[in-house]
């Protein structure tokens, strides 16, 4: 087997950081789930012309072609790697609207793809989490409050630092560019989306250059994005900036009404942040980003919004709003910082010894007890001598070691080295030691 | 959104079956786990020069290319995705060798890609469950006996018909061919291996065209593959054949020690079925198939075998043994029978009725009290009548509707009809209602 290297972008994690990375899987679904979200899984690829429907993402996308077949025969139906799980469950929604009760809410943990050239921290294929609420026709303002306040739960949960949720709105933006005088408002926010990259001088040269934006416009732009405040008083800080609109009314009234009901039910951890932009074109409402503590140098951890038009077929329509955790993203952080790790590699918890090759029916035994008590069990792979069997479990970070015997078993503790006599009927380990846990430093 | 129709070949399940999927999964997982097998995920792609190595299932990859890329500058480094789970982690050993402990036991749960052209009853994505057990320089052998009794524990703990498992050995056969005067026993276990699908007298044919076998050969061939026994048996039976072979002789010791095993830890669940060929070259030792009640003719479910060869980085080699579960295809059946599905669609047990927008709050607070105690709970969308948020209940199939009421709450079984005070700080559902579980009809 030649040229055994990692390939750039595709990251793997060794059995310690993936066992923390499946713990916080399982939290992530667990929250969900208590909010009444179903699982589903998409299949993995789209036909190219959906994929495309975003447009600005084309580049990333990653083509299919069955190594045997008529390159041009594949043209017409070609089929491509999903970049994100948005487009596919809105492609899902519409094909099985007839099977679904509406509003949906459904949760998606699954690999993307993107096409990016090897780059460092990029990432090709990574692990999103999503939370997404689709109903038919309308889709009630209060889903938009949940979504921050869901995955919130959800990130409070989990062993990693603290992550503030920031929010805006697209209205509230549109409507201010818009009685501002502004007759591009997509290109002004594009030009505010690049705020943290390129600085304030930097985006006021380019509004002026991409939305037409004057001296006075420009600033007015950059004052409305520096509003972030936690509380209600983005209301007063935005009027005091006397434009007056009906969009924007109407995007600071949503504002309010998310504010409000996040400062009961996570008090300080949802800011009004009224930079946030977001790149992709297809949000109508709410936007969330976010920021965790410690790390803000990373950027966004999750992100999302309201979308309108996203789905629809004929004449009906499927208003939705979601919010995606980049879960490869956020582990790869924390794990290249050394800031979260599992206690131990492997889910054993017991090592049984193997006196010789003939007690290894007996230990088998031995190990079946255990299991089928819950405990994880595995038998020496040899039987070698004693102390090459716990050097063994010690390589492995199998906490205990347990020595079947004639006159009755005993068990060590192969950190503290203490050892005494157990039986696998009653024997327990310590809750801490039972399962895998995540450890954290930070 | 134009041209929503299925891919044939890419599975898609709705909420209920993903719900049945995903608890079969989670016993899998607890299983191995309990086994001492860690969890891993390898990525996706691999490059194709690795996917080509088995040589003969070429044909299936599916090459990946950026949209955008020159399609010349890809051809020297042309990635595909996996079409199991063996092949990437052999390279996941090889890469990672001097992070692992040997032996090393993982399991693993992906989906896999297979470019086959659309056919019925092909996947061409599907998800697999393997367990491996990987060593450096030898493998104890009672590893191939762990192989179809860890499998087979996890197999009787789903919801899903007995499954037997089949197991045979590659020595045993090869012994026996060459004992027999065949000077290509590959050729032979491949036209046995086809026993199953064109019957004896073509497989005698197949035998005399490819492996050169005479007449009293290819029955002795097929003498072979006819030896099907749930005890010990079939060592005589072997013998009686009266053939004599150094290889032959090791083989049928190795299948002892799996079948004593087997009969002490799965009595009569393990039998040892001499026709099993596996089509892939790469196995060198015990080999294994299964048999599900019921739906014999849906073929095997999990397979697997001992490699020798597989991994090898200069004069250091891997030899492991793995099992593999067709859990797309597994489920595709049942569903497809109507024999297994969820208890209900959605994770929640309870939905909290709106009396009037301004007591939405108040059916949040009661949702969040409950979900403290674990209990899945979502807010109806909107304040219609009850009547109608019962419906909703009922269409999503919610078992309970939670009346927040000025002077104490209530709460309806709406299967029963029953309707009784509650209180959201104690009150607790059926255990049966509690998560979804998994209905079976068999």
């Amino acid at each position: 087997m030649s040229r055994i290297t990692p390939l750039s972008g595709f990251p793997e994690w060794l059995p310690g950081p993936r066992a923390a990375e499946l713990r916080v899987l399982d939290l992530l679904r667990e929250t969900f789930e208590l909010h009444g979200y179903a699982s589903l899984e998409t299949r993995a690829v789209e036909p190219l012309e959906q994929l495309l429907r975003k447009g600005e993402t084309s580049q990333e996308v990653y083509l299919l072609r069955r190594l045997q077949a008529d390159p041009s025969a594949d043209s017409d139906d070609a089929l491509g790697l999903h970049f994100d799980l948005t487009v596919p469950f809105a492609r899902y929604v519409l094909e099985n609207a007839g099977k679904l009760v509406f509003p949906f809410r459904r949760y998606q943990i699954q690999k993307v793809w993107r096409g990016e050239r090897p780059q460092v921290g990029r990432y090709r294929e990574f692990t999103q989490a999503d939370i997404d609420v689709v109903d038919r026709g309308t889709l009630p303002g209060h889903y938009e409050a949940e979504m921050p306040l869901v995955l919130g739960e959800a990130l409070d949960r989990l062993p990693i630092p603290p992550v503030t949720m920031l929010v805006n709105n697209r209205k509230l933006c549109e409507g201010f560019y818009r009685g501002l005088g502004l007759t591009d408002p997509a290109a002004a926010r594009r030009a505010i989306d690049k705020l943290d990259k390129i600085g304030p001088s930097g985006v006021a040269a380019l509004l002026a250059e991409t939305a037409g934006a004057n001296d006075a416009q420009a600033k007015a732009c950059l004052s409305l994005a520096e509003i972030e405040t936690t509380d209600l008083s983005f209301v007063d800080a935005v009027k005091a900036l006397g434009i007056a609109d009906p969009l924007l009314d109407e995007g600071l009234a949503e504002m309010v009404t998310l504010m409000e009901t996040a400062r009961e039910y996570r008090p300080g951890g949802v800011v009004a942040c009224l930079k946030i932009a977001r790149g992709l074109d297809y949000y109508t409402g709410m936007v969330y980003e976010s920021r965790m503590a410690g790390f803000e140098s990373a950027g966004s951890v999750c992100s999302g919004g309201r979308y309108d038009n996203l789905a629809s077929s004929g004449s009906q329509t499927y208003p939705g709003v979601g919010i995606s955790l980049g879960v490869s993203r956020l582990l790869g952080v924390l794990f290249g910082a050394d800031a979260v790790a599992a206690s131990r590699p492997v889910p054993t918890c017991v090592l049984v010894a193997v006196a010789d090759d003939a007690a290894r029916g007996a230990a088998n035994r031995v190990a079946v007890e255990l299991r089928a008590r819950g405990i994880p069990t595995e038998v020496s792979p040899s039987a070698d001598k004693f102390g090459k069997q716990i050097r063994f479990a010690e390589r492995r970070g199998i906490p205990f070691v347990w020595f079947p015997g004639a006159d009755g078993d005993e068990v060590k503790d192969i950190r503290s080295g203490d050892q005494g006599p157990a039986d696998a009927a009653v024997w327990t380990p310590p809750a801490d030691d039972l399962r895998q846990t995540v450890i954290t430093r930070f």
